[in-house]
């Protein structure tokens, strides 16, 4: 149980299979953000159809909200959503530094006051493991101290060391059979920290090295070059997750870097905002120039959206503020990744990785127009944060 | 094409056959509301599985957005949205009453301001045929003046006497073969008015008649009243529509008065505001009490939902606000109003429609909890109403 078979490898680049205990998950894999026990718009059912078997849950919101006991009555959090695909639960270390409010950080825990009420709360190494033990994910994450990519060598120092003795912790008390248990690698983005930190997590033998700390606000060739290096340091026999991290560009760039696993809010987030990905990049769909289409948003799209509606029709939903949009685009953007994932695996298993790679990234160009959508993206992306939280 | 088939009848409840160009509909029919081209958070396959068959549109809505020469470019409604079932078309005069802003009305018809972005527009009798043609629903209804149910007599009875004047004219220009043309009977809250608007208009035959202008405020034995007497001056020959009304208890106590259709927003608004209909009544379902439920929201409920879903987890999708929510409960509240109808519609069929009717009744009670509720989903109602244009 959690182990990784490698079935093939290109380069640096690696098609295998996760076992858990909810099915053997087929790597590369993205896992779509259902922070709240919803993968926001779809039912279980969606997120089969569009091919994805391990979504990615927030112990911190789930905490909050609907909270353990409620959990632990209900079964675990496969049975409350009626999941029976993989869950894979982060710690709760990103959402502490992102979303909750008066922190006080020490060793022994986070002491915090809730996003929603403002009630205050601890986790401690030891309670995020219990707390996830509890909702019963597949594979469980450490307690970490996230930072902003900006602070001083010290900082980040400071933070490791801590994120290293709260491993060490979680690993002592965890205890649950069949679950795994993953170390995240921090360090910033200083590249000899990011060595003492891989070396001394996989001193300690956990069941997967995540790679935490990045994507949030560093250049990307430094996000590229962190993951780079970081993945040189693991063993080879054990699945490499790099957190946070899962535009179309990215996913590609580093499988080609040697990760299996990643989680991304970003498609379904984008998708709420309208923004649809296509073989040449992200299209909005509330552009004028959909308003007559009556083909489908990409005609070399299989996904329910697409076999069932034109782009005009997706336009008229998001214009009118129809909840529809939100489903439909939610379904596409996902069975986009997918597909992606899926022929990103193909072609490291038939040995046409690298040709798969440049192409797609040839095709995926930022146009001056996408620039602009870009833009746009990101004031979208900002709004709906204060609102929807869900990284 | 057009005509309506009785089977059956008990006392003055019907149970028949409606030929559409999409169909034959089993009546009673209840229509949920699709105003803008959808039934708020699902696909036309969800509308099927709660085992519905015609829905209703809004031209008012549909005229402004996505605009008529876009629904003529995509080959009309049933093509734009992929919804091969029937479709009625409101005409868009209750909509110029409630939506719109700085109405003027004179005989030649309507000049209103869009309430989308306050550019000025005008519907006529012809011209709302003519948009109802392009829209291409199996159903439309003439223009109608709609005003307050407290106005005084001799408002009511210029604005009935308007509308038989755009009855006629609708009926002259009306030109697409196997659509049929409903009039709407008027007359306020005056059982003499009522008397003279069925007469006038079932002398010019239409295919259908619409009894309008009640369920908009006067006390509820009023509404039942005028029902009541108005489908007495109705030919039993034709379809009767009652138009916005669809409560549980409204559709049972007016099949009883001989209404074949119904349309209502109530049964999708109301589940957006997590009011979820059960055999004992409107429930809440972001009450306390819910948060622990490992069984459905109602236990004799055979919908996706339900079959699916506790309602411990619909309460903490409700109280999360995640958009999964709406869904599951519009599916729910439509399967629930689908159940009745065909409930109905077979102790009609079997000769046991009035023991159903008072066991409905008696089990479908209002109690000093449901007051509670139901003070508090007016609250719902009027916030959602600002934001959520649907009736």
């Amino acid at each position: 149980m959690n182990e990784i078979r490698i079935l093939k490898t290109q380069g640096k680049a690696r098609a295998g299979e996760l076992n858990t205990q909810h099915g053997i998950i087929q790597t590369p894999v993205l896992c779509p953000v259902g922070t709240q026990g919803s993968v926001k718009t779809l039912t279980p059912q969606d997120i089969k159809d569009v091919g994805m078997h391990m979504i990615l849950a927030n112990t911190y919101h789930l905490y909050l909200r609907p909270g353990i006991p409620t959990l632990e009555k209900m079964g675990g959090l496969h049975k409350f959503m009626n999941w029976d695909g993989a869950i894979l639960t982060d710690s709760g270390g990103y959402q502490l530094y992102s979303l909750s409010k008066l922190r006080r950080i020490n060793d022994d825990g986070v002491i915090f006051r809730s996003h929603i009420d403002g009630s205050q709360h601890t986790f401690t190494p030891e309670l995020a493991i219990k707390y996830q033990e509890s909702i019963g994910a597949d594979i469980i994450m450490v307690l970490d101290e996230c930072i902003d990519h900006n602070e001083s060598r010290e900082r980040v120092w400071a933070a490791m060391v801590r994120t290293h003795q709260w491993a060490e912790r979680c690993l002592k008390v965890h205890n649950k059979a069949g679950q795994a248990l993953y170390a995240i690698v921090q360090g910033g983005v200083f590249p000899d920290l990011r060595k003492i930190s891989a070396e001394y997590l996989t001193a300690l033998n956990f069941d997967g090295y995540a790679i935490g700390g990045l994507s949030i606000g560093e250049p990307k060739n430094v996000t590229f070059d962190i993951t780079e290096q970081t993945v040189g340091l693991l063993p080879a026999d054990k699945p490499r997750y790099l957190m946070g991290v899962g535009a179309p560009e990215d996913v590609v760039e580093c499988v080609a870097r040697g990760i299996d696993i990643f989680d991304c809010a970003m498609p379904t987030r984008v998708a709420r905002n309208g923004a649809l990905y296509t073989p040449t990049g992200r299209v909005d769909i509330e552009n004028a120039v959909y308003s007559q289409q009556d083909s489908p948003i990409d005609a070399t799209c299989h996904c329910y959206t697409c076999r069932n509606f034109s782009a005009a029709y997706l336009h008229h939903l998001f214009r009118s503020k129809e909840l529809l949009a939100y489903r439909l685009a939610t379904i596409h953007n996902l069975a986009f990744m997918s597909n992606l994932v899926q022929s990103v695996r193909n072609s490291i298993l038939d040995g046409t990785f690298s040709t798969f790679r440049s192409e797609f990234l040839s095709q995926y160009q930022t146009t001056d127009e996408k620039t602009r959508i870009s833009q746009k993206q990101k004031w979208l992306d900002a709004r709906e944060n204060k609102t929807l939280y869900e990284a």
